[in-house]
């Protein structure tokens, strides 16, 4: 199923350099600084329970495609906000099987075909024919000792993997990967969004149990923004190096501190007034801006998802279930007061990402080829493919340059992507570096270099790990 | 002049490839869901009167690029608002022979080739020195009974072909065809704008015709609805399938039927506020959304055109004179209303159509590859060309697959234009897929069946065809 | 270091086209039409200081690179707002050197390579090795007399080279030129931007100056618009044929004249109310288009850049130091109002520029794929780039075609990158039309005449040549 040279050029001097390249990086670690996999799994290092389990239900790529045809969650044992999923599970597969023709073309056919010959030897393509016997297959080797969580980890040569976490999350199931004598890291991510969008569900909620991990008095501005100081040292304390922040906008503010107090009221005591929840979230990530100058924890910025679109599905199934939906976004005027408080800080890196591929060269490259703070994440989301990969480099490349780009995030909860994940940014990146060889843009011997940048320098750098 | 590979990579292996599905596809029968032929000319079967009023004076895409470089409309023989239109046939086409070179890399170039050596037998590049010969030739064929209308429509194998027409259009022509006993299936589309867009011109002339072809009183809110129903099912029943909506956004709106009824009364009276014209247009968005739920037409959405941009140009040659100019279009908050109400709808097709690029894999692939109910229309206008056709696949496929795509509108008032344009749409696909298939992300006997998808699978599905 | 067949594709049969269209463009004079260049240097004919004066302090695109990784601007030696800049040259090319590696995959790095192998000879590539080599050899050759600046104009086999310069300049440097007898055009362009934009540096100073210059009594609206004229004619006398306009947008506005002279009152006054200085601009392009109809002057856009974004470089470095960002640019509403008056002058040509590669295809070609006046402008300052180039072909030429399109720009500070720039453009666009060729969609023969008239013919005809 898999051919050795897949997603390298067609023309046979470009794919001849591209293979070298990728040889050069097939075999390095992965480093997975940003993802949304489970630190449980590794903590309690349990057997996945059912093949629907391990690739379809935690997997929005793939049901939100099977649902854009039709397919009900329902069918697929999606978990409700209810409780309630009950399909059974070789039913699920035999759906998925049935509407596998619906990924040609996609990026999560690569990953699922990769995993199953990978990792289950499995080579004929999944079909309504084969269907029961991957699942047996697949359901079988997941009860064995090398498909536990942490075998697959160090398998898949991960060198560090970062969760993201809720600002008042105790960090449980890190203390215990580490208590456990374990040695692989696994690092939480600062996420305070749950504590900062005021329309956050359960937003009142949060705030307690933000007062109640820092021993801080959140009823005050003061006292909220050491509530979160107190939190980052303690991420820091337990392995992280990073927070991640995805608002709707990458709106900033900068509010004199007398303003910023008075939102704060507002904002804690309910009586928010029209704006005042976007000025807010704006107001907070210049005010963590400041705590990443103060603390070094770098610090991402993800805006653009318009979150739970489909109201009717967010009632039935809640949040994350493949129906946000992305929107323009701009960054100039938005990252203003940010930039000009904080942008020249020699200690300060502000990786931005964007689900807006026309700002890749008209905002984002010329703002990461001039701010020391800023570097440019990877494709994001519906963009995390060889397409949008390549788009990536062919436009932001000529204005940042490489060296502001910080390598590749699967930014998965799919553990058995990861592998897939990197792979194909590995080779997309080596085709693209080709082209620039192959055209004389570029000599042979700066691309090895380059390509071993992409997949780890730039990324231990960035994130400082 | 044709080359039998045009289009297809350079790259020998991919181009094996290319040619090998394109031959696969090839002669498949054309179906044209969507376009602006006149049913006139299969009902009436007269020939066409010469090679101008062929080839230049219908089609915008040739005299908006000779108008672009000076030549006068006068000049072409354009119609004008007053009915003057005297230019000798043959000197139009003389100027257009000197202008030829003009079209050089534009689809047009394509249409007028293909066009030129597969009906005429014309080889050699049209120039000044050709333009005589040419046009002689053109005359003399267009004389003899292989090409009237009806001969064409049966050579090019058209198996459908859609018409738009008014809210209140007799459809005379498409009855008259029927009634001939002609077996070429020529179906009307139901576009109301002229009786939504309140300042459209004759808007209030155009609803009185619309309450005498619905026998329907349009003085109520109600009367009004029914007024569109009723030409829905008059329509349904004279073969159509789908609808046709060209607002200057694609906002939508859901009122409270109050506040509906009495916008409507504005809109009606003649009392429109600021901002009522383009709020009626959301709101009936949405109505017609419910109504296509009812009654099963697929629902088609053209928004972003700014009309009429050349004032001038307008007074005095009237609509659809080439000084049409694309906008920015935002999608996903102006489609929430309507979705949030009938995007989970099994019995609903929403097909979306752009102008502009940016939303293929920002907005439209997300809410295609999300809703049951929504559906990417192929590359429009201005994209409808090769470059534009391989962005569409580049940008749209990896998000939305190919399932949620419905294969190729010609769009054209130009009836020689229609082979010519399946005919590259054809090339393109074969071509996209055949570099799917060298690089290895899609086998090739996939991309055999996905070919034949795209050329009319997914076309008689979208359109209930 | 330079491989001749850099820049075109891979694919043997396009690349071999693309070297016999590029052999046929090569050694064509370079046209010049817009740029930065001082016309101070041709006049006084004096040596380039030093390697950094020559290559790195002028050189935004270099310094920008260098910042945006922490080299502060002092240590480079770039000249502050107070005076200050004492860096010793060779230890800023040292600098340079030990980070050339971070211009892999710029533009910037093809143009440096291009210079440094056939201007010096130096065929290794820079590192810190060769570094100060590479000073030494570059240093000594600025000594000879073939590196003056005129020599370098004549090697170069530029036929015209435009400045830009402020409306109230005395163009002393130009007439010095021509009293020379010296033979090289260096040419003036009329770039008023610093008597329009009333949030400019200086503005009612700069007033003064134009009154000075003009002789006119710039405080009523009459005699503004005066100055304005007798300067244009003062340009037009010595030599300019065209103006240029660097706005934060492309609005533009059709005011009465009694309120644009209210408007006026205002700006001139320092009573401006919010929205007037932008207001004004607008009504400016608008008048300026009027002016350029009567003297025929070819009228230049660059709209979208936000200015000196930011805020302590600028305080410390002033303008122009690499911090300007380009933002979403709209043109379509923006330009309604100039062009409904003016868009079908035949004596009018206005060239449009973006830095918003969205526009290209759905506004910019459409405007200029239909009215007489409008061509477009290469590609600008960020995307005068490989590919950026490249995108622009692949998304203009189908709507717009080549023939409204104008050739060219280097748009350059630095005199060494001008054949560099050149090179690349006519390399990208030949690699082009060499794909177009090898898909058949353009004759070879017809591939010719375009790269000829892409190259010399439409830069002549639109800028007057």
């Amino acid at each position: 199923m898999l051919d050795p040279n897949r997603l390298f050029p067609a023309e046979p001097a470009a794919r001849r350099i591209a293979i070298k390249l990728y040889e050069s990086v097939r075999d390095l670690p992965i480093i997975s600084p940003h993802g949304h996999t489970e630190p449980r799994w590794f903590a309690e290092n349990k057997p996945f329970p059912n093949p629907a389990a391990l690739f379809i239900q935690p997997d929005h790529y793939i049901f939100r495609m099977l649902y854009s045809q039709g397919v009900p969650l329902e069918a697929l044992g999606i978990p409700q906000a209810d409780g309630k999923h009950n399909a059974d599970p070789r039913e699920v597969w035999r759906i998925f099987a049935r509407n596998y023709y619906l990924f040609r073309g996609t990026p999560t056919r690569l990953w699922l075909d990769y995993s199953f010959e990978t990792l289950f030897g499995l080579k004929d393509r999944l079909s309504p024919a084969n269907a029961d016997e991957y699942y047996d297959i697949i359901q079988k080797k997941l009860e064995t000792p090398q498909f536990l969580p942490r075998a697959l980890f160090e398998r898949f040569k991960i060198e560090v993997l970062a969760t993201t976490d809720a600002a008042y999350d105790t960090l449980e199931w890190h203390k215990q990967i580490k208590d456990s004598g374990w040695k692989g890291r696994v690092l939480p991510t600062f996420r305070p969004d749950a504590v900062i969008d005021s329309e956050f569900t359960g937003f009142q909620e949060n705030l307690k149990k933000l007062a109640e991990a820092s021993g801080e008095d959140v009823s005050t501005w003061k006292g909220y923004l050491n509530a979160l100081r107190n939190r980052r040292a303690y991420f820091k304390k337990n392995g992280a190096t990073a927070t991640d922040h995805g608002h709707l906008t990458a709106n900033t503010a900068d509010l004199s501190p007398a303003d910023a107090e008075k939102l704060y009221g507002r904002i804690y005591s309910g009586g928010a007034q029209p704006g005042d929840p976007e000025l807010f979230q704006a107001q907070m990530l210049t005010e963590l801006a400041g705590m990443s100058v103060e603390d070094g924890l770098t610090m991402q910025i993800h805006p653009g998802s318009v979150r739970n679109y489909n109201a009717k599905l967010y009632d039935k199934f809640g949040r994350d279930k493949g129906a946000d939906i992305p929107s323009p976004t701009e960054y100039v005027r938005a990252l203003r007061p940010l930039l000009s408080k904080y942008g020249n800080e020699p200690n300060f890196t502000l990786i931005l990402f964007t689900l807006d591929e026309s700002t890749y060269s008209r905002e984002l490259a010329p703002l990461a080829g001039h701010f020391p703070s800023v570097k440019l994440g990877p494709p994001w989301w519906f963009h995390d493919s060889p397409e949008g990969m390549m788009r990536f480099r062919e436009m932001a490349t000529e204005t940042a340059g490489f060296y502001n780009t910080v390598g590749f995030n699967d930014d998965t909860r799919a553990l058995l992507s990861i592998p897939a994940r990197h792979d194909v940014a590995r080779r997309v990146d080596c085709a693209f570096l080709a082209r620039l060889v192959a055209e004389h843009r570029l000599d042979e011997e700066e691309a090895f270099e380059v390509a071993k940048d992409l997949t780890v320098t730039l990324v231990r750098k960035a994130y400082k790990l």
